[in-house]
C-alpha cells in the first residue's frame, strides 16, 4: 500500500475549512495532521469536528515540523507571498490559493524562492478539474474540430460580496476574474493582447473605490484565435458560468448546470431551474480533485497540474487588462512585468 | 450540542459500503460504532477504510450492545425479514434496504414484529430524497398546476446485473421497477388497479427463468389519474431517469441529468452527454440525505420519512403487475394480499 | 415542363381552405380549378380570395367535370364515405381526410369501390409529413439504433373543442388520438393487441355523452415491441406533442417544437416558450407537404405515401382502443372487423 | 375592404424572387404590378411564375407609371442609391434592401433626396422582424429584468459565399455584420464606441483582398451598457444564430432554433440537429413580415419600422469597426462621418 501524504491546512476559513474536510473525508490517500490559523478558536473548531491533533495560531511552528510534507496555504490573498516562501524555504511541497499575491514583484520573489528551494507549488485554480470545462478541452485540444477561432466565457456572480472584501479585492477583473484568465490559457494557451471595458451599471457604492461591476476583457491569443470574457457581480438568476470554443470544424461549449432537472409547463412556457448557487456548490467536486491531483504529485514526485507559472500569467493578462481599462486601449501582455 | 446517534452497518457489499463511507465522512451527527458482514474480512476492509473499531461477522452479537441505537440492514434480500424482526425484537431503530422482502407474508410478519417493538422501520427508497423528485412532488402537491392527470415514468438501466442475480431478482417489476412503484405512490398517491406487459426484446438468456428485459405498467390511482412506467435492462446511452406528472393546468417534468455539461456541435449536429452512469452516481446525494434523515427521527423521535407501509406497498403493487403480466388482464391491488 | 394537374377541393371550412390556399400559393404543380361547398357564400370567399373561377354548392356537378383529375375531400368526417365513392366512380384521383368514416362498414365499402375504380386514394395523415417525426422514423428505420423496444407518445391538444363538435366526434381516441394510431403504425408497423383507460378529469360536461379528456391506450405491436400513448384534451401550456422509440441500441426522440427560440432568465429560474399554438401552426408545413407529394403521385402515376388501408388500420386500432376502454380488458385487433 | 398596395419589385434575383413570391402569394394586402431586373429573362421566369403582367428591363420605365405607388429596391448593393434616389424624386414609397449604399456620401445624399421627396423608405433589416429577437426586445423594452449591461451575439455563416461576392463585399463587418450592427441598435439603442479585432483563420485566400473571416466588435453603449459580436464565415455545424442581452435584474436569450426537433441518442450521447442552414430558411417568415408591415405603412401613411436612419447608422458602426480593425484602436462612433 502506498504511503499517505501528510498535510497541514494553513488557514481555515471558509475555503481552508473546505479543504480540511475534503482531506479528512474523501482523500484517504493523504492526512491532515495540522490545523492552523490565526484566529486559533477557527481553527480549533474545524480540529475538533474532524479530530485533527496538531492546532496552532502562527504557522511559523509548523515550519520545522519533519511530520508535515506538504501544506496548503488558504490564508487571506496578502500574506501568500511570505507565507509560501517560509514553507518553500523549509522544504515543503506547496498548493497555495489563488493568486499568490496582487503584487508582480512579490509572485516573482515568491517564484524565485520555490525554484530556488526545489519544491512544488500548484495555484488553487479550481476549475481547471471540472468535468465540464475537462471535456470542453479533450475537444478542443484533440483537434477533431478543427483551429480554435472564437472564445467566448461568461463567468457571473449571483450576487456582490461583502463591500469590505470588495475594497481590498483587486478590482473585478482580477478578483472574479481570474479564473477566467487562467481558463482562457488552459483552453486556448497563451494570450498577447487585451482589451478591456468596464463599468458601475448595478452598485454605485463601487464608485467610490474605482471598482466596476460590469466588465469585458477581449483576447488576441499567440495562436491566432482570437475571444471575450463577460463578467458581472450580480446575475440574479444564479452563478451563471459558461464557456464556448468555436473552432473551424465545429464548437464545443460549456453549458451551465441546473441546481435540480426539474421543469415546470403551465401558461408562462417551461420554465427549468437556476445553475447551481456558487462557487461552493458548483465546484464542489473541483475542490476534492485539485488536492487529490496535489498529493498525488507529492507523493509520486510528479510535476504539478497548475504552477507557480501559471499563477503568474493569469495575474499579468488581469494587470493588462486593468491598464487597457483606465487608459482604453489595447494593451499588450509583454508590456507588463 | 446534540448527541450523535450510534449506527451498525449490518452488510457491507457495495451498498452497505456506501452507507458506512457516507456516515463516517458526511454524516457528524452520527457515529459508526460497528459494522457487520457474513463475509468478515470484507467488513474489515470497510472498517479499516474508515476506521471503525467493532468488525462482527454474525449480526446476532450486535443485538444486545446497548451502545447501538439503530442499525442499517443493508444484506441480501432474503435476508431482510429475519435480520429486520431480530432487531427489532432487539429494540433497535432500522433503515432497511428495498425490498423488505418478496415473499409478502414475511413482510407482513416483520410489520407485525416491528410494530410490536414500537422501534422504528425506515424503507430505502433514495429517490424520493432526490432534489429533482422533490421538487416535481412540491410542484405537484401544492396544486399550483391544478389536478394530477398523467403519470409517465422513465426508468431504464444502463446495462443488465450478473445473470446470476437475475435468477434470483424477483423479476424485472420487482427488482428494477420497485423503486417507480414507490415513486409512483410518493408523488400520486395509491394506485388501484394496473395492467402490464412485458417481453425479453434484448437478452435471450432471460427466457430461461422466465424473466423480461423490456416492460410497461399502466396504473390507475385512486385519485382518478393513471399512468405509465416504462422499463428496460439496458439503454445504451446510460442510466434513464424521467417522470413526467401532467396536470390539469399545467405539467412538471423530471428530465436527466448530465454526466457533464459540455456540447460539441460539428457537421452530425450538437452531442451532449450521456446521464450519469448508474444509481451510485446519479442517486449519490440521495443515499447521504436518507440516513441524514433516518439519523435525525431517531435522535429527535420523529416518523422516518418512509415506512413499512410504504415498503409493502410497493411490492404489493409489483406482484400485481406480476400478475396481470401473467394473466394477461388489468389487476386490482385489491387482488393481492 | 410537367404538366399540371387539375384539382378540385370537396368542402372549403377551416381545413379545406388551408389546402385550397397552399394549393395556390405554394403548389404550383398544381391549378385549382374549382371549390365546391354547401354553404356556397364560404366557397364562394374562398374564390374570390384565390382567383378561382369555378364555384359550386353540389359536388355532383363536378363529377363529370372532364377538366378535374383528382379532388380533395374535406368536408365533414360524415359524409367522406359518399363522396369518396362518387368521385371513385367518377375515375377522379383522391385525397381524403381523416378517417374515411367513423363505421368501419362504410370504410371497408369505400376501400372496395375504390379498388374497383382503380383510382388513388390518400389519407390526410399530415403528421407523416413532419420533418421531425421523418427524421426519427428515418432512424428507427434504418436499423442504426437496433431494434424497436419501446414506444411512447404524447398527444395533448392545447384545449377542449366546440361542445357540439365533441358530441359527434366519435370519442377522444378516434378523434383526437386518430393520428397517434397512424403514427404508431408508421414508426413500427402493425399493432397486434391494445389495452386502454381513460376518465373524465378536467370537463365533467363530457360524461353526458361518455366521452373521456384524459387517457392511456398501450399496444403491444407484431415486431415484439410494445408502448403507450397518452392523450388530454387540455394542456394549459400548449400543443404537446412528443414521441419516443426506444430501441435496443438507442433512443429516437420528437421533441416539442418551440413558439419562439427566446428564453429568459430572472429569480424563477429560466423560462421558455410553448410551443407552436396547435395543429395549423405546427403541422403548418405538413399540409402542403402532404398534398405536393399527393399531386406528385397523380402527375407520375405512383402509389400514394398513405392509402385508404391506413386509413382503415387506425380507425380499427381506435375501435379496438374504445372496446378495451369500456370492458377493461386487453383487446385484439383481430376482434375488430 | 381595404386597396391594394400596388409594387413593383426592381432585381429579381434571389432575394428579390423571393420577395415577389411572397407578395403574390402571402400578402393579399398588396398587388405586385411589374418586375424589372437588368437580366430580363431573370424578370421574365419569375413574372411568368407569378402571373405578372409586366416585364421590364429598364427601371426608368416605371418611375412615370401612375399605377405603381412603392417599390422594392433590390438590386445590387452598389445600385441602391441611386435607383433609390429616382424612385423618390419619382414619388414612389420605397423598400430597400440593406446596405443603402457602401459609401456614406452616397447614403447622405440619398438620405437627403428622399426627405425632400417626402417619400417613405424602410431598409430591409430582415431579423427585426423575427419573433425570437422581438420577443427579447419586449423582455428587455419591458424593464421587467431590469437595466441592460451585457450584450453578446453569435453570429456565423455556415460557410463562405462565392470568392467573387467576397472581393465586393465591403468586408466582414459590413457584409455579414450589417445585421448585427442594426439588432444591436434595435435591442440597447445608440453605440457610442467600438473596439474590433480580426483575422483570416480559416480561408488563406482573403488574404488578398485584406478581408477577415473570423472577428470580434466590442461594443459600449449611450445607455452604457457594452457588449460583444461574434463572427465567423464558417460554421460547419450550421448558421449560429443567438443573442443574449443580460440585465441587473435578469437576462434575456435567444437560442438557435434546430433544423428538426428529432434527437437521437446512443454510446455517443444525446445529438439533436443542427440549426435551420442559412438565412433562407431561418429567417423566411421575416421577409414576408417585413412587406407585409411595409405595405401596412404606406396603406395607411404611418412611418416604416426601419427607416433610412437606421440603414446609416448600422453602416457608420460598420465603418468605426473596420477602422478599429486597422487601426487597433477603440474609435468614437462620431469619427466617423
Amino acid at each position: 500500500m502506498t504511503r499517505k501524504v501528510k498535510l497541514a491546512v494553513i488557514g481555515t476559513g471558509r475555503m481552508g475549512s473546505i479543504h480540511a474536510r475534503n482531506i479528512v473525508r474523501s482523500l484517504p490517500e493523504a492526512e491532515l495532521v495540522a490545523v492552523c490559523d490565526i484566529r486559533l478558536e477557527v481553527a480549533q473548531a474545524v480540529a475538533d469536528e474532524l479530530g485533527i491533533q496538531r492546532v496552532v495560531r502562527d504557522y511559523h511552528e509548523l515550519l520545522s515540523d519533519p511530520s508535515i510534507e506538504a501544506v496548503l496555504v488558504v490564508t487571506s490573498t496578502n500574506t501568500h507571498g511570505f507565507i509560501v516562501q517560509d514553507f518553500a524555504r523549509a522544504g515543503k511541497q506547496i498548493f497555495c490559493e489563488k493568486p499568490l499575491s496582487q503584487e508582480l514583484k512579490e509572485i516573482d520573489e515568491t517564484l524565485r524562492v520555490v525554484e530556488q528551494a526545489g519544491v512544488k507549488l500548484q495555484i488553487g485554480f479550481n476549475r481547471r478539474f471540472d468535468k465540464t470545462y475537462q471535456r470542453v478541452h479533450e475537444i478542443v485540444a484533440s483537434g477533431e474540430i478543427g483551429r480554435p477561432c472564437l472564445l467566448h466565457i461568461v463567468n457571473r456572480d449571483p450576487d456582490f460580496p461583502a463591500m469590505e472584501f470588495l475594497r481590498v479585492s483587486g478590482g473585478m477583473f482580477l478578483d472574479l476574474g481570474i479564473h477566467d484568465l487562467d481558463m482562457v490559457r488552459y483552453q486556448l494557451g497563451e494570450v498577447e493582447e487585451v482589451y478591456a471595458t468596464g463599468a458601475v451599471l448595478i452598485n454605485d457604492e463601487l464608485k467610490e473605490f474605482g471598482d466596476i461591476d460590469t466588465g469585458i476583457i477581449l483576447l488576441k491569443f499567440a495562436n491566432g484565435a482570437m475571444g471575450t470574457i463577460d463578467n458581472s457581480r450580480k446575475a440574479v438568476y444564479g452563478y451563471d458560468q459558461r464557456l464556448e470554443v468555436f473552432c473551424s470544424n465545429g464548437t464545443a461549449m460549456a453549458k451551465n448546470e441546473e441546481e435540480t432537472a426539474a421543469v415546470k409547463g403551465n401558461r408562462d412556457g417551461f420554465t427549468s431551474a437556476k445553475p447551481p448557487y456558487f462557487f461552493m456548490q458548483r465546484y464542489a467536486p473541483c475542490y476534492v480533485e485539485e488536492i487529490r491531483q496535489f498529493i498525488e504529485c507529492v507523493r509520486d514526485d510528479k510535476p504539478t497540474p497548475t504552477t507557480g507559472l501559471d499563477g503568474r500569467a493569469a495575474v499579468v493578462i488581469g494587470y493588462a487588462a486593468l491598464k487597457s481599462l483606465h487608459e482604453n486601449r489595447p494593451v499588450k501582455i509583454s508590456e507588463i512585468g
